[in-house]
């Protein structure tokens, strides 16, 4: 299978410029997280530092934080799975962009704030322009958050009006 | 019933200073979102304005918010209840305060960035340390996502820990 994707470039890297305003992972969104995604042919991966003030409780990451980074995670996932069940080059036209149908989200525990949290996705499944992640969070190689994005590809005609 | 809650003063006013450091809800973190939800002895109600920068694509909300607020509003929603199962006045001891055990969003329509949402809280069941509670997300009358959060109530020992 052809399949040229920079292992240096995050799969957010690949998004549009309108596409790429997103808090959680847009390269353009300036006081955003900037949170990037990497996919390997098989499985995608994340690292994020929580800052000082992502707090539930003094010394654990709020859970809010915690989605937020699965949701981008999930829907990055979906994006660069969705190219590569076409055979395509990420960043090729047309650009396939996901957005968030539903995400669920299970606290193993709680997640320490001064580390790195690290993601890892796989797809459960692609059907039509529905694709379904999986996203495991860890700390410390411990087990935090569980989660599930059910991701849909933006229409053409949405991605017209953005 | 007896229940004196100052319907001024948030659910979240009434945490203990230990327990008010949330970047969603906490007032005493300085930099977060000091998102506040309000209960009428029946629901719970919360409204907040979208920072400019909170953009998933231009002009819309990112999903982490909108499971941010799902969550803290489901958590507070959760202690009020909790409180009023037990006919005891808000802020009085020991603590009832709650953690999210998982969370469920399912995103209904682009949620607009431009004007205050508004959320309100139902108790679906309260069973033991476990309250679920139901969330719904509107935007200019319209119902833009639906959340299920399921609230534990944390442990004596847990909160001396904090």
């Amino acid at each position: 299978m052809i399949f040229i994707m920079n292992e240096r470039m995050a799969i957010q890297d690949y998004y549009s410029d309108p596409m790429a305003h997103c808090y959680g992972c847009g390269r353009l969104n300036e006081v955003g997280l900037k949170f990037k995604s990497y996919w390997d042919g098989k499985e995608s991966h994340a690292s994020f530092k929580p800052r000082a003030y992502h707090t539930a409780f003094p010394g654990f990451v709020y859970g809010g934080l915690i989605a937020s980074l699965i949701d981008c995670h999930g829907t990055g996932t979906a994006a660069a799975a969705a190219y590569y069940a076409e055979e395509r080059d990420m960043g090729t036209e047309p650009e396939l962009r996901f957005v968030t149908a539903s995400i669920q989200v299970s606290y193993l525990k709680p997640t320490p704030i001064d580390t790195t949290l690290e993601l890892r996705g796989k797809v459960k499944e692609i059907k039509g322009k529905k694709v379904t992640v999986e996203v495991e969070l860890s700390a410390n190689n411990e087990l935090c958050a569980r989660g599930e994005v059910i991701a849909i590809k933006i229409p053409d005609t949405m991605k017209i009006t953005i």
